[in-house]
């Protein structure tokens, strides 16, 4: 099975919103990372200029890419700066460890 | 030399035992980071469903992936749900900082 | 337009500089996370061999990847073992959330 990985930098306060979301594409498994960092438009000037983020991980069949793809967006999305990127990134082979088997 | 990025999500008591192998595989570095998240099987009506993980990631070369691998199946294995993941991704090239070469 | 995915592990005290200079090069984004680890030459009998460095992670337009890696190598560069590694990594597609777009 071919698997890619998801990479989805969003603010906080969307979390809760994504995993309901993620339950219901029975998406297997999701890592939740505390970040900080800086987007487009940052003011350096500014004193604390490195907000707060959360860095989703999430490895997932490639049928089911556009679909985690557009529930980010949904519940990521934001029209202030600051709403965040996705990215995809290619996968050479994912193991589940319990089993030692490829997903 | 061929460089792959091996992310590893196991159980925090599986590190001790990931360190000393490594030590023996020569493995020259590790990365750690505390993590949440949730796996296969999750229960998400119960309020702690995020559970508390450690993200490793090691490059190494790729001779050594198949190695690593087992090594990390051997310290992280379990027959609980929740023994994490594996992944092997490609890597376009990795530099050591402190002498700006290739590894 | 084809994205790069640029990790660094660097020391904590680089990043102020790494900062000023990324913003000199219209860096749009880049992404820290406090991270344990071990690199060349540990002493892995020592009791705290797990030192604390800082992941960076930034996404980048593969034009912009050699200008990078070098204000990286610049600002991170130190004789002592432990200035860290940089890797370039293959992304698929890279969204900005706000606009649903393609970077």
């Amino acid at each position: 099975m071919n698997v890619k990985y998801v990479i989805a930098i969003i603010r906080p306060d969307a979390l809760p919103a994504l995993e309901t979301k993620l339950g219901k594409l029975h998406v297997q498994g999701m890592t939740v990372t505390k970040v900080k960092g800086f987007g487009e438009y940052t003011d350096f000037y500014s004193k604390n200029h490195l907000t707060e983020h959360l860095k989703v991980e999430i490895f997932v069949e490639e049928s089911k890419v556009e679909v985690l793809t557009n529930a980010i967006f949904d519940v990521a999305h934001s029209d202030i700066p600051g709403a965040g990127i996705l990215a995809v990134l290619p996968v050479d082979v994912l193991f589940h460890i319990r089993t030692r088997s490829e997903s």
